[in-house]
């Protein structure tokens, strides 16, 4: 059997700061319809897509440009193109975006949209990297744990419609993509579609040693490649990427493969759409041999993942 | 700062079931004196290291062939030469073997022994394989589910002695190393490098469709890059690989370090040597940073990993 569905990850290149919401939101029709011309129905675009990567600038918490940054509303009328253009193409997409709730909660969300246009679900990362107040002499910041509270939704899954093959979805965002807990929450789901959208640094942009570009982007496919074989799913993972604000963004976006085969990789670090023909039946053979967690699973002994958050070295 | 182990890994090639125990032995001990050649204070055999992968031979419980192949203690007379081969060349090493206890369990295990002989800890292995029958009509089965009962000792560390760096050690037999849980425990443990011996299929000796000798060695490679980055440790994994007894083995023993890039790799299936000075202090880096767990894990939104065995996808 097959289950096929042309599935699409929009890269984004940079966003600068100056850059308007109008001239953004064109960027992200234009993937969409390129996406859309190669056929794909399920258009994956970045983390934070409506906008630069902003936690690496300090502002105030009700700074105008601050909360210009979030949505309010999904969708709401600077992004209805968008989902307007989506819904003529018949194409569904995953974005990710700052949400600003009614009662004042924000968080570093993504929504997967149907091609009716409609929301299917939201995640709420929940793995926030960086720090929760601003390190004095950086000129460059990563203030997530400042400006967004920790998700509060777990790991959802849902299923997509008909037209996709009624794949079991799932969602992360960015940094969620290195910790297997999160891929194991939804490979416990049965998903067959894991997708991400992820701003990561190419290097250090205050200057200090670190890891190199290549390193960064073997880091990102390979948390891919892996967890998508440890859950015999398929996954995508999409970039923004390039230097936005003179802060250096890896690419290496990619499509895998329930086996952990890169299947698709973008080669720039630019606004550029991959597109693959998945089968979504070819994660069966991993849930029903190999990762058959109810055959092999051993939950009795895994009690510290849950009883404790950091590490315990022996004495 | 830096804290250096010269580390090795004893591929073996095949070990067919007519072999001798004497013979086999003979092969360890030349293993181990090639790798103290090379400077190694610590080698790493593979899984059931002393014999051939007597779980794909369908055996009674009491029968005479089965029982030889179980160790009722550890160290014994027929694997002494080893242990004292080893003290002499101030060498340490890690072996898989299997474990029949005085009171009738039956395990498949693995242990560390230090540079002065003694034992410094057990590991019974938890994620078994295969089938607890014999699958009628098939010439080769996987009976570790019939042969073994289920590790009860958890995902045990040490501290390896001072001429080694006082290394976290952990330990997982084969196919644990594709269960992130495994590796999470022992990373939440502090742990600094995870041996891994193991014995897996390079196709089906049955003659039924699977995947290729390259992907499966892939599959291996890749389960030890990706959870030695996600927990910032060094590992190796180690193959008794070839052609057994008409049914074929993969390679690809290798070590792994916390970036998760390969910095040695067998090239043969045949016995081999692989060695690499590591620097346990380069675990440093991502325990405190990008897998710094006190300040990055939710475990509150983990509990299916827990709270349930298998899969329970959405209706």
């Amino acid at each position: 059997m097959s289950r096929l569905l042309t599935l699409a990850g929009a890269q984004m290149g940079p966003t600068q700061r100056a850059d308007s919401r109008a001239q953004t939101l064109a960027r992200l029709v234009a993937l969409l319809e390129q996406a859309a011309a190669r056929g794909a129905k399920l258009v994956v675009f970045p983390e934070l897509a409506f906008t630069t990567f902003f936690p690496r600038w300090p502002m105030d918490r009700e700074a105008p440009e601050l909360l210009a940054s979030f949505e309010t509303a999904m969708p709401n009328p600077q992004v209805q193109p968008l989902f307007d253009r989506a819904r003529e193409l018949g194409v569904g997409f995953y974005i990710g975006y700052a949400e600003l709730t009614p009662d004042g909660h924000r968080f570093n969300s993504a929504i997967t949209v149907g091609p009716d246009g409609q929301i299917l679900f939201k995640y709420r990362k929940i793995h926030l990297p960086g720090s929760d107040h601003v390190k004095d002499g950086q000129k460059y910041q990563q203030l997530e744990k400042m400006y967004f509270e920790y998700g509060d939704m777990g790991f959802p899954v849902a299923r997509g419609p008909e037209a996709w093959g009624r794949p079991v979805l799932g969602m992360l965002v960015c940094n969620d993509r290195r910790w297997p807990e999160g891929w194991r929450c939804l490979g416990l789901q049965g998903v067959e579609l894991v997708m991400v959208g992820y701003n990561s640094a190419a290097y250090d942009p205050n200057g200090g040693e670190g890891e190199s570009e290549q390193l960064r982007t073997f880091h990102s496919i390979l948390a891919a490649q892996s967890n998508a074989y440890m859950n015999a799913t398929w996954a995508i993972a999409v970039a923004k990427a390039g230097v936005e604000d003179g802060a250096g963004l890896i690419g290496g976006s990619c499509i895998v493969d329930p086996n952990g085969v890169v299947v698709a990789q973008a080669q720039t670090t630019a606004d550029e759409v991959i597109v693959a023909e998945i089968d979504l039946d070819a994660c069966r053979q991993g849930k029903e041999k190999m990762f058959n967690f109810a055959q092999h699973r051993r939950p009795q002994w895994y009690g510290r993942i849950v009883d404790q958050v950091g590490a315990e070295p022996p004495a």
